[in-house]
């Protein structure tokens, strides 16, 4: 269960207030001669005023942004924030409070064989990580895992190949089956399903305008990449086929409504834990026919899954569902929502400022991990271009910011997609160049 | 360099025949009550008389196969020694042996990011793994990596669906490209290029018999999976490529003749270390613009490659080479070519008194590694049943082994292919059941 408090102590904030002062004054050398900086430390008082005294007591350590790490040499001035991919430099910090306790060793004469060999459907899942996927699901509550069936991939674009092998019809004279998602659409979709041009499907386009008749896919991604938006199937048809990417169905990100259970549902350690290096994705798959030609799929194609990261990735899993019950120290999931509310915040604050800028809009709902009505804070933010920018993106790239352009996700140029999960000295040069565009 | 000597001293001969005396009283039980001990018995003689005298000192002692390791329960009896794979189980012994030497400890903050970011053609290839592939190509001479780009993938399988979709022309109108091999092809090449029905190109059957006219990709398998043969581009036309296989191109399983420098070169750590459920390959390509291309590939269907596999092959394959310069305890080629060679001459034993099978024949030559004559030892035998027996794996599976058939392979069911690395305990009981045949 959740530990989201949102009462802090007096003797918390006192602390917190202490390391703000510390933080603010190392700040002031660069702000005296950046006019900017008024900008984003008016947000940030606001921010702090307004969100801190919510901060959850067990992770208030953690949650505070380490301005102490802000570089404050003339050289950041010049450097472009690249906040293209979503890599999730953000968690790191946590990984590295949490020192030994998620540290694998693995001898040289371990996990050498191809064989995992206790799953008839996947021949190549390690009991250990299956073991840590269904208690973390079990303890978020975010995906029904009994009576399903586990596929491990490297990270979840493997799986949804996988899953379009699977659920495409085998035998021509089939065309290939079309493979649609809602616009805006996470921007590699097209490339991953055109990448081999394959026989047994093809990217379809948005889903808003699929007309086609027959057989189809629909890849549905919730929250959603990029905008952030709770979605589900938005075509509505027999022969229609879903397969639903979950990757941001996590507390940090969104309200934990109630437990998936679809017939392909993905995740992946990327984006609930940061171990994007470690490219583990899963799959719970209701159908046993399904699970095992996407089991096929990964045997022809990588012929299984790196055992070292199965291996690794059961640690981390652990680590986080042991956090939830309060046995290891700092809530994992208390940190990230911690940092994700406060950066929002502090976005919001920023682009409320300049006019020039929007953002879309959540409403706050229920939250069963939590406890409480939350509002998503998703990890990316959809930048709108108000005015007469036509491209945001290029607009942004002439301020040194680097986002992705939203023709890349169907969707108008005058936005982009900026990741909200980089570090903290990232984020916090992207929100002086942010206020420094308004000013 | 190789530490091959070939002249044991008296010291070590003792040590050796002390160890067969011991074990082979232990086998007594198992051998009092089974006839066809007794020609298993006889072989061991044969082949101990023949080879022992050659073994190389340094690797005496893990170069004995672990007798005491046999099991002598008599369930053994009904079991089906499975050699259809090529897991290979065999090399366990020796990094157990190695013990803490390539033992990996990872923490939880580290190898977090998608991204390594020192290679501009392979973005998540990591640095350290990189280094010791070139180390050991140097210290073996089997390839040339200078002036070559590194790719890694999940497997050489990855590698070579990279390389397929890299060299294939991109755009229509061109009809998908014929992919062929010489026969016995591996009998996975098929099934991995037509997986996904890719209109990019297409299984186009053996070699031999490939007519068509224009461009075409010949995949080079050397040595051969199934049958051990040394190879080359069998079609030798203009608009050919060529992908060389060279997974078996170690001092364990073939003479090294001289460093190979083709255009896509593949290798994998199962094969050359033994950890199969590592997933790690890597491919030499000459040409950065298809290095880039296969780099692209692996980019769109699984974001890169495991960082934890990636750091655990850079010290595996570090232990490999150190062990050539005798830096580290036993030598890894030592041991294994002298496990190789034990298993190859009883197999071939066996077979001499069976009169039921043969073996191909292989030319022995100078090895620039060992830096002397050897044999071939294959990592399959490419066993045919002469006579009557027309469907060989059938055969075989009435006895208790299993491999996997001749027809697999393009070529003929009177031929079957069995794993010569599978666990010492196993190895044995295949020659027991082989044994049992003849008799």
């Amino acid at each position: 269960m959740a530990n989201l408090k949102t009462i802090l102590s007096g003797k918390h904030l006192l602390a917190l207030s202490l390391a703000l002062n510390a933080s603010l004054v190392l700040r002031m050398g660069y702000d005296r001669g950046n006019k900017e900086g008024s900008c984003l430390k008016k947000t940030e008082h606001e921010v702090d005023s307004d969100t801190d005294k919510r901060v959850n007591s067990r992770s208030a350590r953690l949650a505070v942004p380490s301005y102490s790490s802000r570089t404050n040499h003339p050289q950041d001035r010049d450097r472009v924030i690249n906040l293209d991919y979503g890599d999730p430099s953000m968690y790191e910090r946590y990984w590295r409070e949490m020192g030994e306790k998620t540290t694998i060793t693995i001898p040289g004469w371990q996990s050498m064989s191809y064989f995992s060999g206790w799953s008839d459907v996947c021949w190549f899942l390690e009991a250990e990580f299956a073991t840590e996927v269904v208690r973390l699901h079990n303890a978020v509550g975010n995906a029904v895992t009994h009576g399903t069936h586990i596929v491990v991939g490297t990270g979840s674009s493997h799986l949804i190949m996988a899953a379009l092998y699977a659920l495409s019809p085998p035998h021509p004279p089939h065309q290939p089956i079309p493979v649609v998602s809602a616009t805006p659409y996470y921007s590699s979709y097209p490339a991953m399903v055109d990448l081999q041009r394959s026989g047994l499907y093809k990217w379809g386009g948005s889903a808003e305008s699929f007309e086609e008749e027959g057989p189809y896919i629909e890849l549905v991604t919730s929250p959603n990449n990029p905008d952030g938006s709770e979605r589900r199937s938005l075509i509505n048809r027999s022969h229609g086929l879903q397969i639903h990417d979950l990757a941001y169905y996590w507390p940090q990100y969104t309200p934990i409504s109630s437990p998936a259970h679809h017939h392909v549902t993905l995740f992946s350690l990327s984006k609930c834990t940061g171990h994007a290096g470690t490219r583990i994705g899963w799959a719970l798959v209701r159908d046993r026919e399904v699970a095992m030609k996407m089991s096929k799929f990964i045997e022809v194609s990588t012929i299984g899954v790196s055992k070292d990261s199965q291996l690794r990735a059961a640690r981390i899993l652990r680590a986080v569902s042991e956090s939830c019950q309060g046995q290891r120290g700092e809530s994992f999931f208390g940190f990230s929502h911690n940092v994700m509310d406060r950066r929002w915040k502090q976005l919001r604050a920023v682009v409320a400022r300049s006019g020039m800028f929007s953002l879309p809009r959540f409403s706050p709902s229920f939250c069963n991990f939590s406890r409480r009505v939350v509002e998503p804070r998703p990890a990316f933010a959809w930048l709108k271009c108000e005015g007469d920018v036509e491209d945001c993106e290029t607009f942004l790239r002439e301020h040194k910011i680097k986002g992705r352009s939203g023709r890349h996700f169907g969707a108008s140029p005058k936005y982009v997609r900026l990741s909200m999960l980089d570090s903290d000295e990232n984020f916090t040069l992207f929100l002086d160049r942010l206020c420094s565009i308004q000013s």
